[in-house]
């Protein structure tokens, strides 16, 4: 683990959520900004990839390649994903940090470190490293990871319709990015919470987790 | 300098060819090609950024943001320098070695250092890192530097009637490359060759170092 790895502690804070596809980060990420925003905090919410403009035409482009089946190498992907990470970081995640702003980002370096580090298998250290040298050690505050069982997360993808994402992508492929998440959790500034149940359980053991962590007053 | 920096040795020869702006590489390359062939060498000439279909998108991302004067951060832009070459090796360079043939590249990790690591004010050391994951430690068997004073550099591009081009980069920009190109002529296996002259003039440079550096028989 680098040296480099602190957690960013201000101003500002900085919570990322992982988790795998169907894992529900987008509604736990839309609830929690709501119930941040009503108390009065100022939220920015944000994703990756494609939270920029340059970084919507990277996202397109890798998944463009990925339903053409055509072959985008696993290092080239991941070096796009970092190119995608460090204009974000620069253009929306930094000044907002700067300007006290709470910023929740729906997946950041877990991801990379899942996808491409672990499902892709170019190991993990190689990743964080390319992630840190991309954002210049913009870690965060807190990493939230949604945790659910990867025969969840596969029967979620299926019924949400997408059979040809989850084909083109391989159940192998999905049981390893899960692993990944999985191993994220050893990591320090994070914290799982089990997706399972409904939005709004998910929601109660995400602010608990916030407030534990005291990332929430 | 990297222990893995070891100049590929075959199957096939790589030699890349490296300089600034209007030094002539593209012209040299097409004559060495020429040359090359009518011996009966199996050649394969590509550039970056842009040698493949994802490279060409990204090559176009990173000039339309050039062009429109937007942002784009500098440890992107070298990420997704990066990337192309990623994808340029593997899908283009490494074969074309493996089956024999003598690849002839316009720019590769030499163009990332001038630019990205001295004209961007990187670091050379970070960019070659960057550079030696993303082609899994392929270094050219030779590097050719076409040298031009940077005065000419700067007449030459005026004179192809590129004022906004220049005025985009900047003459301190320009000259920063320029000296980053000089730099590179410390590293093994890289030579400099006078790009002053006629075409031909340069051609036979070059014809005698790639003799000189025991690369042509």
């Amino acid at each position: 683990m680098s040296a480099a790895l602190t957690p960013h502690a201000g101003p500002g804070r900085f919570v990322a959520f992982e988790g795998p596809d169907a894992s529900g980060k987008s509604t736990q990420i839309a609830l929690l900004a709501a119930r941040l925003r009503s108390d009065g905090v100022d939220v920015l919410v944000s994703r990756e990839p494609g939270g920029t403009a340059v970084g919507a035409r990277i996202r397109s482009l890798v998944l463009d390649h990925s339903d053409e089946g055509a072959v985008l190498s696993p290092r080239a992907e991941a070096l796009l994903m970092a190119a995608d990470r460090a204009q974000h970081v620069d253009e929306v995640i930094r000044p907002a940090l700067e300007a006290g702003r709470t910023v929740l980002c729906d997946r950041y370096l877990g991801s990379s470190i899942a996808y491409q580090g672990v499902g892709r298998g170019l190991g993990a250290e190689p990743i964080e490293r390319l992630s840190l040298w991309a954002t210049e050690d913009l870690v965060p505050t807190i990493t939230i990871v949604i945790r659910v069982p990867v025969e969840v997360s596969l029967e979620r993808l299926a019924a949400q319709g997408s059979p040809d994402r989850l084909e083109s992508l391989g159940a192998a492929f999905v049981r390893r990015v899960s692993a990944g998440y999985e191993q994220l959790l050893t990591r320090p500034a994070t914290v799982g919470v089990s997706g399972i149940g409904s939005p709004d359980e998910v929601a109660e053991r995400v602010w608990s987790a916030l407030i534990d962590a005291g990332v929430l007053p």
